[in-house]
């Protein structure tokens, strides 16, 4: 009787977006995959298979996960959690069927896997059941200061990361206890986080990026950011807090 | 007449010490620089030059930036100011003579170059008098929470990455305020870093990794960590913070 040796499973860090951000690690790690899994929306590519096309087998199988929900949803709403939790368990389902019938799956996620992003939720569920090695990668955030030239903390800095749907009081109290700052999920938050900035004063230095090293990707003053159009889904605020930079440097 | 070139600067991440972590792109860098250089303590090699000695050409030119000072040292004094800031001054102009000369530099960066990394010194001096790119990486905290299988934050979480040398009164602080938490320069601040997370409830939780992605790297409770004998230099202490994490899940 032959017992089969199940497979692997890969959380593959893919970077915020250029695809020679990619590790050596990620790429061994798809050359020797069977399954490419990857979450997308529906009717969208999914973002984390865009950066890794050059690297795509073609006698890969191809598993892409749609999430069976929209952004516009209210989060909180019980139906939206009951949803999301279903679709990761369905998810998680299929993946271990392939890993069962020993084959190797990859799971993309943008930028780091354990980082706010959706791999976390297949990894607890099947990480307890079959092999699995999540592999790091650059953060949105290390993209985008890296093309900003801009660094946020040195020595004894606190460095905060703040979601942009923080309630604006939740906002300005953190900012006011940090010294640098990354603000993600910005969308239609601009305009609360810009009172949150003005009202700890740092709204002098904060940097708006959209898209970091993607293509299209550019950072400019957060001041000069037009607030009424609600900000990509690929866009952060950066707030610089070192507090022993030499004087009159990227004031 | 013909006037030279002059060269570029790349900071160049070399994650957290796993070389196959590198990216893509900084093999690449690697690959087109003339000159490379890395800071290093006295008398060592330095552990951004291990992490890519199998990307080292024989042709390349090494230039090594010896710290002038050790870690004993008191950073507050006046005289540790004036000798590190001689010293980055120093570490650029010897740059600053090969990328005049029309040679590229590759400056290395443990984990990410602007994120708590000596390389912004370089990068303020320099870059606004020759060309620069910085190379993201991925940090030491990528590699250590993927290492350990532990998501710190999901959602609308706030993480805060904290140095372990704040006085326990802001670190206890901070750790209230926050959902994860990533303790950084752990060194002799163990017993301090245990105080301030029992005070927040948070030390049943709370991972100890040292070496994190490096051949002896490993991840423990820090609960079970000795906590007489120092952490060594590469050591960091991982808080997870998922409000939303299912019940029973890594608890
Ligand atoms: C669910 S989180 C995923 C974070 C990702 N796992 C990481 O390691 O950075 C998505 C948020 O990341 C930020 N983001 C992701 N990619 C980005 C990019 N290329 N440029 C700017 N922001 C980006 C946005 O703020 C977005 O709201
Ligand atoms: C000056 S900071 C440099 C951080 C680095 N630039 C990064 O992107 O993570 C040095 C601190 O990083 C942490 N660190 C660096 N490498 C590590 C590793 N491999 N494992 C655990 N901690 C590490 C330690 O806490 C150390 O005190």
């Amino acid at each position: 009787m032959s017992e089969i040796i199940p497979g692997k499973m890969y959380g593959v860090g893919t970077g915020p977006g250029d695809p020679e951000l990619l590790t050596l690690k990620a790429v061994k790690a798809l050359n020797n995959a069977d399954v490419l899994a990857f979450f997308a929306k529906r009717g969208a590519r999914g973002n984390g298979r865009t950066i890794v096309e050059a690297h795509v087998r073609a006698d890969i199988l191809e598993l892409p996960l749609v999430y069976p929900v929209t952004v516009e949803e209210d989060k909180d709403s019980e139906s939206y959690k009951r949803a999301i939790d279903g679709f990761f368990d369905q998810s998680a389902a299929e993946i271990a069927v392939h890993l069962q019938a020993g084959r190797n799956v990859a799971v993309l996620s943008e930028g780091d896997p354990l980082f706010y992003g959706s791999y976390m939720h297949l990894h607890l569920r099947l990480a307890p059941h079959f092999p699995a090695e999540v592999i790091p990668g650059v953060t949105a955030m290390s993209g985008c200061w890296s093309l900003a030239g801009m660094p946020l903390v040195q020595g004894d800095d606190i460095l905060s990361v703040l979601p942009g749907t923080l309630p604006e009081e939740a906002l300005t109290a953190r900012l006011a206890g940090t010294d640098g700052a990354v603000i993600m999920k910005v969308g239609r938050n601009l305009p609360k986080i810009r009172r949150a900035l003005a009202a700890t004063g740092k709204l002098d230095g904060a940097i708006y990026v959209e898209r970091g090293t993607m293509p299209t990707g550019h950072a400019m003053p957060l001041s000069e950011r037009d607030e009424t159009a609600p900000a990509p889904y690929f866009s952060l605020v950066l707030v610089p807090g070192w507090k022993g930079r030499p004087q009159g440097v990227l004031a």
